[in-house]
């Protein structure tokens, strides 16, 4: 009981760590006729407008805690944010858009952000807010190329296993707002970009395919990509890309372009905080916490084995740390999905940890998308315990049984194991808690 | 070049330290009228002969030192070893059977060594040398269950996904020689059991279905785990668990039962020795060394994944400590086998780490099987890096394909990156060595 009531406020914590409303408060305040930004600071004298451009999961809680700071100030603002989203009541225009998949309505508000970002002047200031789900709310491929074949190559490199910077590559390239080319547009506007990362490690030409920062990459890499991972594209893709590569096409801006000066772009949440504030009320809850790795990928419920033996190694070996101790990991993991069931990777997650705990005590393991949203759920994830799977047998359902049917949610419904939280409107990936006691 | 150096040195001492005659000579020593086994001390006057029963894959090394040792002192003796080993020259009655499948060789060398122990008299010491395998190599199936009855109910819960806790419950119940019925055979004579451990945590009782220590499970247990596995077993396998269950059949001693005070049991070597003398080496060559689990299990190639991901994680994060480190893992993964290809666990989970870790600098992951043997190999694992898959590439093969069709030997054999060691004659499951520098 105290293991679980320990889980919960810790994975409370990590979502504290991660509000788009408190990362902003803390990167951006108002002193004096400063605006302070991180460790920098910017004198409001020299700023006559601010225009806010905002995409992504986290962009209503971003927005409004700007809002909170600069408020009037901002003279103008546009946001982006998924269909499946709430529009906020905020004086900025909203628009909504396909995510993951792109869609025209992604075209069309990446396009006004474009023309946002050119009618601002040398004393203007551009505030782009950035989370997860920025590359495909901003669509904006370029002349020639559609949006079905930027969808058919963005699809096809999905399906190679092809990594999140090795895809990015390629959509910068085939595109007129990512890979700096916002903070062209917005040029010799100053601009300044705040991020909450969902991508492992927070490379900042990565996420959002890096509208406002130089592009390590080029047209000749984007290339290799499609070939190295024997990736058949339309020919428009190709006719692009091999253009580029050409020299007869612009290259996205490089590192030391002086063209992005005045662009700053700052991370102010990601997997790091959200395991920090973790391990922060782990340890004042009396475990002795460490992160073992922000970067878990793979299938779920590998994973979850894998943490449930982490549990016992902890309590019966002291490895690699005696108990009481709570062990943190952040990432993102997979489902192959083989059955009809209902549920999301964090719930598959614990199904399969509970299955490998089954007549362990002291032992937890709890899974949570810091999103609030696990697959198509109303819940975030799970705690699990050793016994969870006895509970489940008690209300006739076989664990086992479930986990092969990828049917974790009414499993873990019947136990009670849910993590009921509701949408948190930020993202910066799983959070996976492991307690030994 | 240098972390490859340091891995290899890193395999070598973890195999070291659970050398089998290492382990013995570590354990078992004559000092004067004395014999040393551990740190028990038992008078050589009090003993007429000495008995030596070995069964497992180890049996030789451990036969082999416990003969340095003890020299002409041990009177009588027998080993059963597996089929596919070279049967040493050794004064002691070799015997060959079938592993991991039990045939009517290893019943036969079960009811010989059941008939050694019986000639035991007050004033003999049975000295027991057991290792992995030794379930199968000793089988005694209780009388009106056939071998093939035996088989049929091992099989299937095997493929259930039962723990082996849980299998071993089973067969314990089943056999004339395990579940303590040896040490029961040889009583009054005292009984000595040295052991070299393939299973997880060390179980007296698991390991080689535990033919000289008390059993904690019941027939009533068996029949139970037979039923929540709900696995179908033969009638002759229920009428005796039935029979037991309902107090018509003797139980297997259990802890406390003064027929086995005589017998003591000491593990001499096993994973967490393994991990110990990785740590130490990796240590003393300039890594932080952390022993993270000891309890790996799951699908090879996810562990894979995930081991890269925590080289990256060591070296760009700093967890879970900085960098230069080494991360140390122990257990037994699974391979589902779906290609025509060639390879074993170890090999398939470095693959899919040299997936994962391309292009990387700094970073390796090795695995090995402490029996140096992975698969149906000559390799016992492989040893890989950031510059893994282009050097198959450079030999015209696809690091992805290969995985996919369960073909890591042939990419291995062509990047040189298998670990070719050759049978170590001992087994503790599989070390997986993490660097990053």
């Amino acid at each position: 009981m105290k293991l679980r009531a320990d889980a919960h406020r810790i994975l409370q914590a990590a979502l504290a760590a991660v509000n788009p409303r408190g990362a902003i408060h803390r990167a951006l305040s108002l002193e004096g006729q400063s605006l302070r930004i991180g460790n920098d600071t910017l004198s409001l004298d020299t700023v006559d407008r601010v225009l806010l451009l905002a995409a992504g999961k986290a962009a209503v809680g971003m927005s409004q805690a700007a809002l909170d700071v600069l408020g009037s100030r901002v003279e103008k603002g546009m946001m982006v944010i998924p269909h499946t989203h709430d529009p906020p009541i905020l004086p900025v225009e909203t628009l909504k858009a396909g995510h993951p998949v792109p869609d025209e309505h992604g075209v069309r508000a990446a396009s006004a952000a474009l023309q946002l970002a050119k009618e601002a002047g040398e004393r203007d200031l551009v505030l782009c807010l950035l989370s997860g789900g920025a590359s495909a709310l901003w669509t904006a491929p370029v002349e020639g190329v559609s949006l079905s074949d930027l969808q058919d190559v963005t699809g096809r490199l999905l399906r190679t296993g092809a990594t999140i910077g090795d895809l990015n590559s390629v959509r910068k390239h085939l595109s007129r707002i990512a890979g700096g080319r916002l903070a062209l547009a917005a040029a010799p506007a100053r601009t300044v970009t705040l991020i909450i990362s969902d991508v492992v490690g927070s490379p900042l030409d990565v996420i959002a395919s890096g509208p406002t920062v130089p592009d390590h990459t080029t047209y000749a890499y984007a290339l290799n990509i499609l070939e190295r991972h024997e990736t058949t594209a339309p020919a428009s893709v190709l006719s692009v890309l091999r253009a580029g590569a050409a020299g007869k096409l612009p290259e996205t801006p490089k590192p030391g372009d002086p063209r992005l000066d005045s662009s700053k772009a700052h991370v102010i949440a990601s997997m790091q905080d959200a395991l920090d504030g973790a391990a922060c009320e782990a340890r004042r809850l009396g475990y002795t916490p460490l992160v073992l790795t922000g970067r878990v990928e793979g299938e779920a419920r590998e994973v979850g084995r894998l943490t449930a033996g982490l549990a016992v190694g902890v309590r019966d070996d002291g490895q690699p740390l005696p108990a009481p101790a709570a062990l943190l990991l952040g990432g993102e993991t997979t489902v192959t999905v083989r059955g009809t069931g209902k549920g999301g990777r964090n719930q598959e997650l614990a199904l399969a940890a509970a299955v490998a705990l089954e007549g362990q005590d002291g032992v937890l393991v709890a899974s949570m998308g810091t999103d609030g949203v696990d697959g198509p759920t109303d819940a975030a994830g799970a705690v699990v315990d050793g016994l969870t799977v006895s509970r489940g047998r008690a209300s006739g359902l076989t664990a086992r049984e479930h986990l092969t049917s990828n049917d974790s949610y009414s499993f873990l419904q019947a136990t009670e194991d849910l993590l009921l939280i509701g949408p948190t409107g930020t993202n910066v990936g799983d959070v996976v808690v492991v307690l030994a006691a």
